[in-house]
Formats: structure tokens, sequence, C-alpha cells
């Protein structure tokens, strides 16, 4: 699907106007560019961005396409995770459909990268990871897909998970998930010892959803620190949402952030208005990668959320009381270079010798994108326009 | 403008479908009906949502349709009133033309009714009231408004600005306001004698902006508690934000609340996602009014804001982490009885003679609604469809 293009008239990341030439799908020249008999694509003037990096789904549970699912569950972390066990058979939520109902609306909004964190338990057992396989097979022309292997469920709670998980990675997971070492399986050494164990057998990163609060969640984030150390494996760890990160306690935050720093440990936050949240300004200062993600969209979880990573920004910059040009800038950017360094993307940006993946989109400037999250979007995915005003040209059923 | 119309096949608050007859412009019969004769207006089978209610907007000072406006401001709150007021000029930031934009936004999204804080102070006088009143004549067939007289500035640290208020009143303001008695007065006694003082000479309510949050937004919510019970105000005095009342003290809330409660004095949220919040579903179970509204969007204090209501009751519902329907639905609530009881509008609502102010809007149910902000919504304001597909038909220069 990758081809030769030249994309008149573009401004990227809202500077002057250029034309970006693209061939053999990825950018050959940024600038005056007359490539006679090359395909043309008319910018318009319009703002060009790297494509956007959805650093944090499920895409394996959504109910986006599905009936109306009316929410009636109990308030607790284990009424939600139970549920969902329960509801995956009784509404039949096909991993493989689902999640590539949920990678068209991505592209529609301009989403070029995906890291997904799909359930492996001992019901289901790998039967998620076989269909978001399917789908990162079948469309792949349309994006590219990181698996996490995530127990949802628990680890050491539910016996049989950890041989799943191990089977999950040789299958051709990404990535090793991990959750609330203490808050779910009560047992954060052994949590984490399995954790990092699958990684080191697998020569993979790991990604571990931490909403432990306060204290609990930074004994848990220490705990993640000494193992990445330990293991020297800088890099190639995240810390997906780190509520703890967000506890009203400057000092400890401040010594956790210089960890993390120095362990090279990204994070990842979806910038959630009713949680303690982790502080992007101080992050990026303190040169923490950060990334973002929309989380679980339409499921049994909750019902909000729409895979569009560019309102996703827009959320972390009202989360971090960005308001400033250069502050909303860094929202932005969390969802774009940030996501992709946190994914370990080497092969990213508008630059010379990347693959063409950009967002083309009205706007004099990138704040004004971000606050506006404009319908007319212009989407290339290695060189070819594959969604334009919100819908990608391809059809799921 | 007002007319007669039958609007046939829409289903009031997602329930079973019936028709609903307007008589000159107000609702006239629920249910089948068979109006020869009439106008009519197919709903498709749409939900039917009595109108939104913008409880707390700046009309007078958005920046909308204006050229970018680069954000580079200081972090401080008087940094952002000191920018403001000198930007009112520089900018040429014309309350007349800016509050009618908005107003023409605000009625595309299917908002019918608004409150508006209006900038009186010692530079400006009551220019801005002047504007925003023209404004209320030149689109009283678009919405229904009403005007608060606001010391953004402060008031008892720029001398003249009571006066100025006064006379903001005696113009045709609604609603006295005030600003942070503490915080920004740095007198609370004095300020809040002068604000009730107002209220109790010319016979008007009160909008209190009260940003302090913790113990001092506590302190100051009881001095008005005080005065609303001394006063015999009861019903006719609003906290907007109430930071304090997201203060980590339960036992301090929950008192205040109480009082709030018994003072009937109602509350307004726009659910911020970077400050304490009031606990919406307590308020509501503890039979606390509160209102919603989008406060500045696209202004000298930061780019974020839409005007869209819809999108305003999905930010209530996330602040709140309101995930069942039912309680999405009372975040939906919030934009709509809840804005027009928070206003004193008795004349509301889908009921047999209330004026015939509603949105018809695709979903399966509220919840739907909320979390898709379709742009598909037809507006009807007393009996009169005003805009279609997120577009007023009305235009401004």
């Amino acid at each position: 699907m990758s081809h030769d293009l030249l994309i008149r008239d573009v401004r990227p990341m809202g500077g002057a106007p250029v034309d970006i030439l693209v061939k053999d799908g990825r950018i050959a020249a940024i600038g005056k560019s007359d490539a006679a008999g090359t395909e043309i694509l008319e910018g318009g003037g319009r703002l060009a961005i790297p494509g956007l990096v959805e650093a944090h789904a499920h895409l394996d549970k959504t109910l986006w396409g599905m009936d109306w699912y009316r929410n009636e569950v109990g308030p607790s972390l284990r009424d939600k995770i139970d549920n969902e066990r329960r509801s995956k058979r009784t509404l039949g939520i096909d991993p493989a459909r689902q999640s590539a109902r949920q990678v068209v609306l991505s592209v529609g909004h301009g989403t070029t990268h995906i890291r997904t964190h799909v359930d492996v338990d001992t019901e289901m057992g790998v039967e998620a990871i076989e269909g978001v396989m399917a789908t990162r097979a079948a469309l792949a022309d349309l994006i590219d897909m990181q698996l996490v292997a995530f127990p949802q469920s628990g680890l050491l709670v539910h016996p049989g998970t950890h041989e799943l998980l191990d089977r999950a990675m040789a299958m051709g997971a990404d990535v090793v998930g991990g959750l609330d070492p203490c808050g779910i399986d009560r047992d954060p050494k052994g949590h984490l010892d399995v954790v990092f164990g699958l990684a080191q057998k697998h020569g993979r990163g790991v990604d571990i959803h931490l909403h432990e609060p306060g204290e609990m969640g930074a004994f848990s984030m220490e705990l993640i620190i000494e193992r990445t150390r330990a293991l020297g494996m800088q890099g190639q760890v995240v810390i997906s949402h780190a509520f703890c990160l967000g506890m009203p306690d400057p000092a400890a935050v401040d010594r956790l952030i210089a960890d993390l720093a120095d362990a090279r440990i990204a994070i990842m936050t979806t910038g959630p208005a009713s949680r303690p949240a982790p502080p992007v300004l101080k992050l990026h200062k303190a040169g923490v990668v950060v990334g973002s993600g929309s989380d679980g969209i339409r499921d049994t979880w909750g019902p909000y959320g729409n895979a569009d990573m560019l309102e996703r920004a827009m959320f972390v910059g009202l989360r971090n009381n960005l308001r400033r040009d250069d502050e909303v800038e860094q929202a932005l950017a969390v969802c774009t270079t940030g996501g992709a360094a946190m994914m370990g993307i080497t092969d990213y940006g508008l630059r010379i010798g990347a693959p063409a993946d950009m967002v083309l989109l009205p706007g004099t400037c990138l704040t004004e994108a971000v606050v506006s999250r404009p319908r007319d979007r212009i989407v290339v995915k290695r060189g070819t326009v594959v969604a334009r005003d919100g819908e990608a040209f391809h059809q799921v059923n």
C-alpha cells in the first residue's frame, strides 16, 4: 500500500508552508519540491502533525458498534472486573471484530500507532490475543500495533494465568502487562517477579497498570523501579495511570519522578478527571517520557470515549491545567512523540526518512487544533490517504 | 417568532415515541396528536430533551471568531485578571459582538437559556453590560438570558466598583455577582455586605464565584450561608465553582452540604478536571440544586471550550466518575433541569404548558447522547426550529 505522494502546501507543526515528498511510503523531502509525475495531495495550508499515537487502548473489549449496554455495575474495581469477565460471553464481545472496529474508528481520527492491552485470563485463555492478532494482520496497512498480554483479572489470584501470559508472549505479544501488584494480587513481590521474569524470558518490555493511589502506589512504583535497574531494563518499562504521582506530597512525588527519569521508565496518563494524575509538565521537565491513551472506550466499565487522541490531548491539557499555548503543545506532544517514545518506536515523526504517517488538519496553530478537534482531517499512513473527515476508508462489519 | 408546530415521533427523555403539539410557542399536548393543518416537524424517532441550560458563561469576553490569541499569561489568578483587563482594549474585544457570537454558537448546540456573568469594573464601567443587553434584545427569539453584574477585578480593591454594580443593576442586570471574598478583596465581610446589600436594594438574587479552596473557601461559604438565612434569601443564592466542596474532609463537606440544602443555595460546577470539585451525586442526594456552565470559552484565560452543554454534561460525568447510566443521566440533568432551577426558571421542561424549548437528537438513550455528543441536533426555541446540525440559522458578523 506504500507509495509515492507529493503533499503540497502544509505547515508542519504550524510552521511555514512546505511540500512533503513521500517516496515508497517514507518522507523523502520537506520543502519546496517539484516531483513531476508524482500523485499530488493538496494540503491547502493545513497544519501537519505526525500520526496520533494511542498508547493505551483495550481494543478487545470495546462495545463500539454493538447494542447499547445499560451500565448498572457496582462501585468497586472488583465489581467491574468480575462483571466484565462475565459479560464477554453473555454479550458476545468478539475480540477480533471489536478490535477491528476500534482500529477503524481510531484511524478515522488520525491515529497511526496503537498499543493495546489484551486480556489474558483463565476463563478466555489467549482467545483475545488471537483475535487482536488477527486484526493486526488484517489491518496492517492502516495501523502499527503493539499487543500487551494483560492479566486483567489478576495473576497470582487466578493460578494458570502465569502460563497463559507465557503462551501469549510466545504467540507474538510484544509486551508483558501487569496490574496493581498490591491492590489486586495482594502480593507485590510475587506479582512483579512473574511479570519481570516473563519479560526477561522473552526479551520484551513491561507495561504495568498502576491505579494504586498514594503511598501504596508509591511503594509498588519503587518495586518496579528497583527491578528495572536490577535487570538493566532502562527504557523498556512503562507505568500506566500512575495515580500515585498525583498524591498531595510534593517531596515524595519529586523523589519518585527523579527515580523514574534515572531508570528511564515512561509514564502513560489518560488525563483522568476524577483521579489524582501524574503531573505532565513536571515529568517533562525531569526528562520522563509521557504518552497517553484512551484506555477503555464504551465498554462494561463505562460509556465514555471515542478513541480521538486529539480530544485526549485536550483532556491531558484540562487535567493538568495547561492554558498557555506552549503548554497545550506539550499535551499534544504527549499524544504524538511522547506515545511513540513510550512505545519504543524510533521510526516516527515529520522528518526525512521516517514513514509518512501524518494528520493534516485546519487551524492556525497546534493549540487551536487541540481545542477545536476539527472533524476535517486527512490521515496519511505510509504515504497513503487512509481517512478523511473522521471516516477511515476501510469498513468493518 | 412563536407559532404552532406538530413534532412527530420523538422520545422524550428516551421514553416511548410520542408526538408533541406546540400551540403559540408552548407545549399543548404530548402523546398521539392529530392537528390537521399544523406545520409538521418529523422527529424520526429522535430523543427529545428540554433545551440545554448554560448556567455560567462569560459572553462578553470570549475571543470566538477573532484572530487566534497566543496565550503567554503568567500562572496566578491576578496575572489572568490583569492581563484580561488590559487585553480588552488592545485586542478590541467588543462585548456586544462577542456575546452575540457565543449565543449563536450556543444555540447551535441546543442551548435555550444562558446566565452570563458580565464584567463591571472601573476601567470599562458598565460598557459590557450595555453590550450584552444589546445582544439580549437582538437575539431574544433565540435565547432567554440572565445577566449577572460581575466585579471580575475585585470590588473593594477598586473603589467605585460598588457604584458601578449598583448602576448595572438599575440598568437591568438580573443578579448581583461576587468573587472570592477572601482571595481577591481580602475582606470577606466587606465584600459580602456590598453584594448582599445590592441584592436587597434591587430585590435580586446573588451568584458568587467562589474559587477559594479548602478551609478558606469553607469559611467564605459559611458567611454566604449566614447572610442567605439572615436576609431570608433562601432560593435566591448561587455559589459558582465552590471548589471547597471538593476538599478531602468528608465531615466538613457533609456539614456544608447540609447547610446549603437547608438555606436552599444552589451550586454551579463546570466539572473542572484540574481543581477540587463539588460532588454532584452527594449534592443531589442532599437536595441541593446543581447547574453547570462553560465558564469562559476561548478567552485570555485559556483556549478551551466550545459552549456545547452536552459536552459539558460529559465533563461533569467524567469529573464525578459517573459511569452507570442512571448516574450519567444525573450529569445531563445538571445541564438541563438543574441549571433551570438554579436560574429560578419555573417555566421550563418537556411538559404541557411550558415553552416548547427542546433539542431533538439521535441515540438510543440519554447516556448515549451525552457520551456521543452528536452533531445532528434539531434545536427548537418556543416552537420554532432555530438550529440544525450544530449551526444556528442566525448569523453574526
